[in-house]
């Protein structure tokens, strides 16, 4: 079968997808009998369009767009992300945007468009699992069509899929781990004598912090996928700004290293838990983790998520140097997993689409 | 729907999942239609029975079987356990009889007869996998029918799920991982002081090795693990016998423990990595882990697993102290993954079973 994308938004990621489709495109057919073939594309800078016979990723990527022409065979589309969204002759939305960790928008906005207009939605943006999950698997449901969004955690590494198809019958009872990487690298430098200016210069330098480091060291991020994961994993309706969120940034960061005992380490850790009155509650923090400890012995970017569990006790993921193309490979994941049916509320058989077809 | 199960073996394994199994019992129905009955049970102390209506697993729990009565409402079954595996009136076989390295049987005879009369298999039991995996997947194929195994590698940590349902299309490189928990328990006693013997000792009284330890301080228990991953993760076609066993045994713990440089930790490691010729290679060896490496901090029984791919770089999974609820709720997963339709070569629609219905 074809499954025709709408790629919205394509930075490194959606290159990365690009990429990992053209790559994989005998896998897919063999393994699946599936074809992925791309419909529209949009960013911001560089504008959108459509191409209702579908492209492959390899026309797309020969085009040179976002960079350069726009895909040969497609024409140009004017609308904003929503309208992309609502019109695309696709029958999923990847979206790929940038966060807005405080409202989630305007990507709640382009997934609501999709889900409502027939389309099932892969996404590695975490603001509308963040701000609007209930909502928006209500939508999904309400359409037959699946939403996923396995990379707004760890990138590609399975932990909603985990849950899903591995752990059945299993109750999370709660979750720790490190899973800003940012300020742990800049924990790191400081830990071996640097300053916190210094590491946060060599986490730009390493291309992992972004320009204002606030939004990391403060703990921002880690609350954002503390939100996502409880909400998904432990049933709970949790907003950012109901994480926990205590001793963290730069200042807080020189004063725990300080009073560092000798062979712990220091570790922007979220962990959630349910209460005895039944609801959850998530934090990230500051923690000195002492050597036994397997998460004080990541290296660099690695990041880590313990599952505590009712079945399996405790369950631990790590995952080695993450990046773009395993963000890239959890979007391909949950693609695939729509078109296996194994994803709950799809309906088989492809949408016609808003424009032709 | 029902799923009429047949026990084969019922020793702390098949209790722990009889336990599960009723507490799951209103999950299972609700989340996934699904009623658990038993047909039949075999232990080779305790004879056989079978129960064409179907016992609940509460039922069959009440009885004191398999060190009480036949559960009521049950009739003897007096033939071994290929005619149990052939004739009993279940749609899967759960086949938990205890592993006989060197030649998987008699298991391989169980899961053949089962397969070969058009049931579903799950077992827990590492032999049939490693000595006779293809055949007995192209005998599943076949008859249209499922065989899991999620329980023979590191209890029901989702391993073979997980490469199954959420790593598509991605090749697995190589592994490494320290498997053989008994004797890591026994090289961490040593590492604090203890002699070989007294480490021995320790685990046994721990519950965790087997009155002749040769066969986990001897690298044979993680051989026929490395053997089961690297025939169903890589495509390889190995025997136990194939896999390099280096440096192993009292012996050469007594050396390795003592020339150990400081911080250094001494695991059983397995490994598994592609030649350059495309052939598997396999191996288990004592090795000084560094203190960046996150295997060496774990606690007594934790064990752990590292895949590198092709599309996630490197991946880790540590399961927490295992048991035998662990190992029960990985049988539990398969039975779950083989109703849901998720498992390959599924025939839909119960078959009719050999005695009745």
């Amino acid at each position: 079968m074809e499954l025709r994308l709408a790629l919205l938004g394509c930075g490194n990621v959606g290159h990365a997808l690009l990429e990992m489709v053209t790559e994989k495109e005998h896998d897919l057919l063999r393994r699946f009998d599936l074809r992925l073939s791309f419909t529209g594309g949009l960013t911001r800078s560089a504008g959108g369009w459509v191409a209702p016979e579908g492209l492959t990723a390899r026309q797309v990527l020969s085009s040179g767009w976002p960079l350069g022409e726009l895909p040969t065979g497609s024409v140009p589309f004017a609308g904003d992300g929503v309208a992309f969204a609502a019109a695309c002759p696709a029958d999923a939305l990847v979206e790929l945007t940038s966060l807005r960790p405080q409202t989630g928008e305007p990507a709640i906005s382009h997934v609501r468009a999709a889900l409502a207009s027939g389309r099932h939605v892969v996404t590695a943006n975490k603001g509308p699992i963040a701000h609007a999950y209930r909502d928006l698997r209500e939508l999904a449901a309400e359409h037959g069509v699946s939403l996923r969004f396995e990379s707004t955690v760890l990138d590609g590494t399975p932990i909603f899929n985990l849950a899903d198809f591995t752990l059945p019958v299993t109750r999370i009872l709660g979750f720790r781990g490190p899973l800003n990487s940012t300020s742990n690298f800049v924990l790191s430098q400081m830990m071996a004598g640097a300053s916190v200016e210094d590491g946060v210069t060599a986490a730009q330098r390493a291309g992992v912090a972004e320009a204002d480091p606030s939004y990391d060291l403060d703990g921002w991020d880690a609350s954002v996928k503390a939100v996502v994961l409880a909400n998904v994993l432990m049933d709970a309706d949790l907003r950012p700004a109901d994480v926990k969120r205590l001793k963290l940034g730069a200042q807080a960061m020189r004063t725990a290293v300080a009073a560092l005992k000798p062979r712990a380490t220091l570790k922007q850790m979220v962990e959630a838990t349910r209460g005895a009155d039944g609801h959850v509650e998530a934090s990230v923090r500051l923690v000195p983790l002492p050597p036994g400890d397997a998460f004080a012995h990541l290296a660099g970017m690695e990041t880590g998520l313990r599952l505590r569990t009712d079945t399996m006790g405790e369950l631990t993921l790590i995952e080695g140097e993450g990046g773009p193309g395993q963000t890239a490979f959890g979007v391909l994941t949950d693609l695939i997993t729509i078109v296996r049916g194994l994803a709950p509320s799809v309906r088989r058989g492809p949408p016609s689409g808003g424009l032709g077809r």
